[in-house]
């Protein structure tokens, strides 16, 4: 049975409240639960954290034995060299993914610091970018 | 029953050929086969070209029936305003794949002037990116 | 009587359909009944193609026996060196044209390669900036 | 009958005298008989200024009653945020006009920091870009 | 009995007029009389011109006899080398204030010129920006 | 009555010690005690930290209930798309403050990440900036 | 015997009558005939087209079998990315070659997007340099 | 006889009192006395403004009878096209002086828009920056 | 007896297992040892975190007290200015470390934000550089 | 008999030592002979230098009174402004070579400062760059 | 009796040869000596080297013991941080002249590495700067 | 016997002269004497040109026998390709120094040209950077 956990950073746990305009008004919580359900063969588990340096601890943690990691920065993605290098120093596989289609807002949001050691990157589906994700780690 | 058409751009005929230590040496063709083999209730078609304009041809051709275009645009996604703009133009959902992850290599090929138009991009996966793209259309 | 042509580049064959807001919704070949019926004395003639080395071909053509070129090379203004050569290498004035006002909008757009040949440059009157290139033509 | 005021700014009082190579040998004055000339039925103004506040003070005191100004900033195009603020803030449609081909000249040129507000650009036709501009705001 | 002068700078005179989604509908006289009124123990003036250099004028006239500048620059914020230099040059302290957030505006507003010289900013306050200002100038 | 939450970034907390030259040589704890008797009818909160997650988990916390927060992200300001994110994911309103001029320093400290969100911008106006700030909030 | 093309790209057919301050005034078919009768033991062959992607097609068709490409892709040589990917998707060496010295024009004429791929470049001989890039395939 | 013009733009009326540091604490009307004195066979005349296009005015109204033109355009040296224009537009020769080193200055101070009309430039030497520039154009 | 802390950021408890391309296959507990029984006379302390507020928190700590710090700051290095600000804010001298090469890596590896209030920079020994600093602050 | 110098810069006289990866291991001088050879009726003559100003030297000497100059400025190439300005100096045609493709190393060799004054470039053939430039030379 | 010496950098010999249309067609020797006899009580020498470093050694040796250096660095000017330093480290006051307006040319030319250590700077007089510079250093 | 060269470049001669609030006021030579004497065993030289050519000279010379080579290449750091391909060309280990902390003055100092082929870099520990050097090399 796969382990999988997925990651997630800054204002994540407000998706549904915050700017509904971009990021739509189901909340995270209500589409974990819908995921599990769907995956039922997989052991997946679920990390949020508004903290850097603890997204890094969680990757270094789950990093060497976990099957994937599915990996929102949210924030971070653009400015961390710090979470670039913990995703390049470990050996499971990590998906990068977006709620909202990054290279479609502001420009500061088109550079992703993290995606060179990412196995691939999915963005723009809404919340179904992490069904993806998860779907690319099953291949 | 589903209508949905892959358009690849320039250089993608070559896939299987072309630099194998980025793009794998699997050709397109054998890719295909068993993508339609895997999805027999999509009404699935495949298109290449070398020549932008082309592309937009093809965009605007079944951008109003077609229920969505997955669309490789190859060495033109970093260029094309003429594409973006097609892509913005059409009704039908388009799905940008890259079969390399863009965002890990030179720093040209981080731009894409076609995500702004696009429901969303899906990079890295190798081949594998057109199955996640069909998955994200069909949803 | 003169002899003159109008080139238009990629997507301008869907005015009227796409993007309303900023192209309106009259279609080209609407406007184009109306303007031949309103210069009787000028031989009129109307080409599109999304090909870029397609409006060179053209541009060629005519650019050696006709009286004028007004050209609207849309997406491809801002990217293209070689429709840019092209202006420049024939005898034939051309009028750069554009249907909305392209340095109001996104940065990329109001840069244009086509510019430095071109006899002049109408930018942003909806389609009745072909009107006012015709008449500096005939002037 | 409409009501127009062209409002030149600094060095155009110059025209005819100035840089003959770029410009032209024609002054402004000869050139605005001829207009007026040409349009009897339509109520012409003109003002010129080198100073920059008083480019928007006429703006400011034409821009709410006239039909519609035609503006040629001059050397003030390329760098006044606060002319470009005066277009956007008055009622009366606003066209702006370059005898020379800005985009065709120095790099600094090729921005305009007052096109957003204008209903749209006319460039390098020399003074008959005036012309131009005057048939686009009586249509 | 201090004496402070409110410096505006181009088309703040067309506040309650001009663009009301970004800078409000109530005009300035309106809130100056207000202000007057909640300050009756400070000797205010009021000074308003569309002309860069003669903002320059007034902050020599009074830089060197009054209690407190507040000056907004308006579009010459951006742009002003010689009104950044003129309020480095006198010992008044001067207070810089915008009706809007400049820092959430086009880029080229996030750029203050004038910063460098002043005792501090207030930014996106609406009119009562200026009353903070005035706060401030009292303590 | 009125709950306002002050929250402080790194290094605040060494205010008084840290570059008087640049930030006063009075603690924010001593300035503090004078603010909380200055405004007896407020109920005023304080809360430092170094850490950029915290900022943004106490941003969160009290972003939904309080009626204001005074935020000085120090350093963080300039680089932090998470923090920005979390001001503008919440409904309370917020007001940015600097102690110094960030303007007048560094280039680096003339970009805010924060402001775009923000209600307003106060800076350089020493420990004041937070009374200016309370000011605002209470109009 | 050496098979070898030469793929001429956008506007080369015009040269001789084309600015010939810059290109000079033989046509490129006198020049042609002269080459081929200096290398009698060569199976030389010429192409010219205006479009970017036939000159990928006859990159990708000639790539493989023939032993050498003499490439001048004209205008496409400084905005093509797909033209370069194809240069480095065949096994057949490129050479690069320019009329006139691309270093000594227009910035935006001294990057080429060949180049990486390109066995080497020659630029700036007129029309030897097809002769000078002839005899560096022969060696 | 030769007739020559001081033109100095805005806040060298302060010379003296601004920032002494930099500019030194001699004023501008004991310096020219002094020069008028030293250059008896010269009808020297000085005119000081705020206003930028009273700068142009000066220039225009003097620039086709004087036998030179003096011109310190301070602040507006780095930001105006428009004097820049004047200056190229007129037939006596101009001499752009500075009374501090600005190579030595803000990076924005050492970038001159008025240097490519004049006839040289002299820089850094204080007020004998004038004089040095007055035997420029006796020579 | 001196009294010293090295700081090391994130990522760095990895060295060792992480890119041992990069940073060698020695752990940092393992180099630690040694260097602590190559130094008996100092008090050597070692704190590791992956926060980049934590980095913030011990500086300040140990930064009025120790009599050197030894950071390697990691990720941070290049991004953070609040880390720079706390090296600037304390009097204990920063010797500031990199196991690698900075400026022989990415560009964006090559700025560093911290430098500016360090006693100096020690990059590239690989663990030695630990050594190297020690060496430095003992002087 | 025609005359004619190969001037190599700093670092040449190590080819074939250094760098073999990406220079080849043959040294200048084998290739040296190997060239007069070749050319039994072109005096040819060689100089080699580390110091830019030496360079310089050997141009002048020679750029008056030499058929032909063959320059390989090294890493000078990308910086000199000074070798630049010899070249434009003299009268004798200027080739300037590169052993290996600079347009497809890092950025900063993609700059020439030397193209503009010369003849031609030859780039990327190892040392038959130097072959081929002498054939351009005696055409 | 002062003690001046006129340093001149790489080219500058061949002034009067080289490129006439910007440098004129006298020789600097010629000029040296009428300047030499203009100045009768003046003990002026002269220096002429291409070699970046000698001109460094010139200002050691003279910048502690003469009374003026008139420093010409040619191409060096705006690339030489080396020859910035000697200038900043000796005691002599060095004035620096451009034959040539070098901020009328390409924009390289525009920037000095020399003049923020310099006294002034005099540029576009022709062989005059020299004369001006002389006059400047005597004062 | 170990054999170590340090090589200085420009301006390093003045040491304990030049800009002492920057470089402190003890000359190179007193302190390379007691270098000498505190490292008894190690084969020390010293080299200090202002030539930068003969840098290269000597690194050449040094390169391939020497066991070290310390050099701090003054203002050449920052912009000599030619020195950093010498220190790539050699087999000898080379540290680079700086006796400032080049990272904390102005940007182009920032830069080092030289560090990517260097073993590691030492940077503003004043004189003892060059202590710290041999000490790194000896291990």
């Amino acid at each position: 049975m796969q382990r999988i956990i997925i990651i997630n950073g800054p204002n994540i746990n407000l998706i549904g409240i915050r700017e509904p305009g971009i990021y739509g008004n189901r909340t995270f919580d209500e589409y974990y639960n819908l995921l599990t359900s769907m995956f039922p063969d997989v052991k997946l588990e679920y990390y949020q954290t508004n903290i850097e340096g603890e997204i890094i601890n969680k990757i270094q943690e789950t990093g060497f034995s976990y099957d994937g990691i599915i990996l929102n920065a949210g924030g971070y993605t653009h400015t961390s060299v710090a979470i670039g290098d913990a995703v390049k120093s470990v050996k499971t596989p990590v998906v990068e993914v977006h709620i909202s289609n990054i290279n479609a807002r502001e420009d500061f949001r088109s550079r992703s610091m993290i995606a060179e050691g990412a196995k691939g990157v999915i963005s723009g589906f809404g919340l179904e970018s992490y069904r993806l994700a998860l779907i690319s780690l099953l291949t």
